[in-house]
């Protein structure tokens, strides 16, 4: 296998790459990994571990001279560097280019405003009197978002009227981040859609995903085999269109909103995404899966659900750790996969999750929720 | 995690190590392994694998000191070292008792017998005379078999009359082999079942297993969720009982042959089998999950299959290791789920398998066929 099969780079080593990895050994593919901190999940995992800063040029460089595909586990990379190291010919995939339209918001807005695909309204925010404008057309509250990055973890920040609206941007300034104002949306429901394209732009998308939000983080998901919802097929063509022209190859998440029988993009991922971990036990190919191959230049796998309902709950740290009793609990919980991110406890941290495969969305749902709320210390 | 789950330790670094590995990383198990050869799988995968002979008693104990249980990928262990370990209070799961009727053949046909459990005629053999007599009652053909291990891998023979009986006594004796005889039976098919039994005793069985088996060496697996086959029942019951009997903790194999219509016990094995790989895909808890869940003290899952058909075939090494061109075309079957074991392609050798999960039994096995043909770079 390794004298015919690419070595795979993957930059970062937290749970994506975790399970990216469990994919990789049963797909005989060599994968190395750089690793930002000894706690990464991967480094008690795997013997091919590098330490160093994705931001960091010499690392990054070092790196990839060791490797024959670069693919990544987040987008925060340098990718400055990442194009120089394209225009020596390495395989960088996903692109630098599609890479910084995951961390640049901004210029995801604009190329999708350029593209013609549906979005909230939006303007750039120089100064105050562009979002007093801009509520005074769209109405308030108005949503302020940081254009590339945050600080404190932020980024995105609901203001009711002016004087809120001027206390955000005071502190934005301050952290010399750039804003952009966004319509606050009637939300009726939050999707996704996940493709995953080959290095040949062959490009299959998979089930499309609900998934429910809480305080910025992905609560659950829920895929449905036979899914009514009248907008799959216009949600699907959108993420199709967008990898197309961010010629994407790997797997790249499309979050959007449904508002008012409308769909609006709301954000991409240049990588495997939360709103896909379902598809581990829930698609005949995970996401995990698709991604190497498609890195590796190998043919995609179907991405059909193995099951009629197929719900994923998050496991967030909860008010203290879980004891093995209860670790014991959740895996009882008739049909539920718990996967863990091996990494320490700490109130709200994404731990693992837990998928469950059933015959309705009640019983997938009500399986998962018992299972996380075990591992969350918690009555469900 | 490791705070509070057990460190399991497995002997062996094998591709059933590799399979346990893929979910204790899904569990959070923290896992160690004692391998024999530089070149074994998981030498590449882990950074926790330990190199020593199994048999060597010194090293099985220093490793034994590592690890809260001890779990194996192979049966061929110093028992006699498993004994004194399990003296001192190790968790050892199977234990040595159980491992011994695995690799001990005439122990396990005596257990059985006494069992009351139904076999093939057997003998034990002392002289030709004793071959010369079962042969006359029970008629020839008559199989030989070693009561332990065998040579240059070995340990099973067809004589069709008492001269050819003589050259495999005479041979086998040369090795220091004791034998006995077995009635060669009318065989219309194997079969196998799974069971996965927890420290608590509780255990649960796997669907039957239709088997295929070439020259010793399993080549495919059939496992329908439907199964008409009427000694489904009686096939189960026999696996539970014998793992009730030898206490076993784990994953245990029972192979049985179907001869007129009739259960016989071929033999056993106290570990992840050949005939149970298809349950990564094709059952809701693989077997690796449930050996590991078991040893580890966990609860068992639920083991219904997930598909109506599920078929798996061997990856034997063809007469060339194959091209990146044909393993992308086997990944390119419909469905096909390829695992490759990291091994070195040798003629004849398993050197990964692959599992469809279909709605009929002729896809499942039509596309599996196809994509090991492919990897074994032969026609289908």
């Amino acid at each position: 296998m390794n004298q015919t099969v690419p070595v795979i780079g993957i930059v970062g080593g937290g749970q994506l790459a975790q399970m990216m990895y469990q994919e990789a050994i049963a797909l005989g593919l060599s994968v190395k990994f750089l690793a930002g901190a000894p706690e990464d999940p991967v480094v008690t995992l795997s013997p091919n571990v590098t330490f160093g800063s994705p931001h960091d040029s010499d690392a990054l460089t070092q790196f990839a001279q060791t490797v024959d595909v670069l693919t990544f586990d987040h987008e925060l990379v340098n990718l400055t560097t990442l194009e120089t190291l394209e225009n020596t010919g390495l395989a960088v995939r996903p692109s630098s280019r599609a890479l910084s339209h995951a961390t640049d918001k901004w210029q995801q807005r604009t190329t999708f405003a350029a593209l013609g695909l549906p979005l909230p309204a939006f303007i750039n925010v120089q100064t105050l009197d562009d979002i007093e404008q801009f509520g005074a057309t769209t109405s308030w509250p108005v949503v302020l978002k940081a254009q590339r990055g945050g600080y404190d973890g932020r980024g995105v920040w609901i203001v009711n009227d002016i004087a809120e609206a001027r206390t955000v941007m005071d502190e934005a300034m301050a952290h010399g981040l750039t804003l952009y104002a966004e319509e606050l949306i009637a939300l009726n429901e939050e999707i996704a859609i996940l493709v995953a394209r080959d290095i040949n732009g062959n490009a299959v998308t998979y089930p499309l995903v609900h998934s429910v939000q809480e305080n910025g983080i992905c609560r659950e998901t829920l895929v449905l085999a036979n899914d009514s919802s009248p907008i799959v097929g216009e949600a699907k063509a959108l993420a199709l269109q967008i990898a197309e022209a961010l010629d994407v190859c790997g797997v790249m998440a499309v979050e959007m909103f449904v508002s008012n029988g409308r769909v609006l993009i709301n954000e991409i991922a240049t990588r495997p995404h939360n709103t896909g971990h379902y598809s581990i036990e829930g698609a005949v190919t995970s996401q995990f899966a698709n991604h190497l191959r498609a890195v590796a230049g190998l043919p995609l796998g179907p991405t059909t659900p193995t099951a009629p309902a197929i719900a994923m709950v998050n496991v967030l740290g909860g008010a203290r750790s879980f004891t093995e009793k209860e670790y014991a609990q959740a895996l009882a919980v008739d049909g539920a996969h718990v996967h863990m991110y091996g990494k320490a406890w700490r109130p709200g941290r994404k731990l693992g999750h837990v998928t469950v495969c059933a015959e309705t969305p009640e019983l997938a749902r009500a399986r998962a929720h018992e299972a996380a709320a075990l591992l969350e210390t918690r009555k469900s």
